[in-house]
């Protein structure tokens, strides 16, 4: 899919604000995508429509969780978790992606997994250290990311863990599944 | 048990300096279990013999792990995890100690477990916070075990988990879940 088109779908289901957050995630998944040698055009796919579910109704979101096969302990966590499998899910219904690997990386953009791929991971990191990002510990991240993606992710998602916990917040077991497995293979 | 017959096994079992910190738990669990109700003696002796794996070789340790049904996973993560389960293993094999709280609250006492006994929630905290520990922020878990148990408890592990990943180690899962499951059910 050309770049624009893209764009304008996923224009008219984001406000103004999310719209600009998602072309600060594109341009940084192109430039992650290059330095780590990802497609740079799943990159650039994936990283427009990642946030494609962001504002759907969660009604709609939890029926499509239930009905599509989504995995069903997501109901039992915080909502924000909802809007990437559910994305991945809508992307290829309504907007005609079927790259698995681009809707892989929209899947587990917000929960990670384990073995996540590259593509899966130059996603989630573009989603955190884009431009338009500020809270403490990103600039950090930036500069990891610089040089090692995989510590940049790992990072990543320890601030999560210790944003959500600050918060006594429940931790989607994927998240830390995930956090274990780079840990591990950072190790190897 | 008669308490002196319990420390004088477990005595022979230990450092001088791991010693006086089981009489340390021993006291902060009779005072939490009269706090907040839970069986005295069963605390009292769960206390004492906690640790009484702690100086087993790490090869009898896994080989019973291995051969005794303890869960496997285990050896996928910190050995600092194994004395827990190995040491209840060993309790009650060595020592005679047959009563199943007791063991429960001594093989869960570093990980946790969802659903943990109130019994459980006392050792695991007095371990934590009895009066020899010093390290950053045992005095808050401290105050607000005067107050609150479950809050106690979420606030060590979330202490333990902070710490773990300042060290980039993996998180053992069962620690995880049980700080999801005491979350939801402060949420309740």
């Amino acid at each position: 899919m050309e770049r624009q088109k893209a764009l304008d779908i996923v224009k008219l289901q984001l406000t103004e604000h999310r719209y600009q957050h998602t072309l600060g995630v594109m341009e940084t998944a192109i430039s992650l995508a290059e330095k780590y040698g990802a497609d740079v055009k799943k990159a650039e796919i994936a990283a427009i429509f990642h946030d494609y579910a962001k504002f759907r109704p969660k009604d709609e979101m939890k029926e499509i969780i239930m009905s599509q096969g989504l995995p069903q302990d997501l109901l039992l966590y915080n909502t924000e978790l909802w809007h990437a499998p559910v994305g991945a899910y809508l992307v290829e219904k309504e907007a005609g992606v079927s790259d698995n690997d681009v809707l892989d990386a929209i899947r587990y953009h917000t929960s990670g997994r384990p073995n996540m791929t590259l593509l899966e991971k130059v996603i989630y990191l573009a989603d955190y250290i884009e431009p338009g990002r500020h809270f403490p510990g990103v600039e950090e991240v930036r500069e990891i990311a610089n040089e090692n993606l995989e510590k940049a992710l790992i990072k990543a998602i320890q601030n999560t863990i210790l944003f959500l916990m600050k918060k006594n917040q429940t931790i989607y077991p994927e998240t830390f599944y995930t956090y274990n497995d780079l840990i591990q293979k950072l190790e190897d």
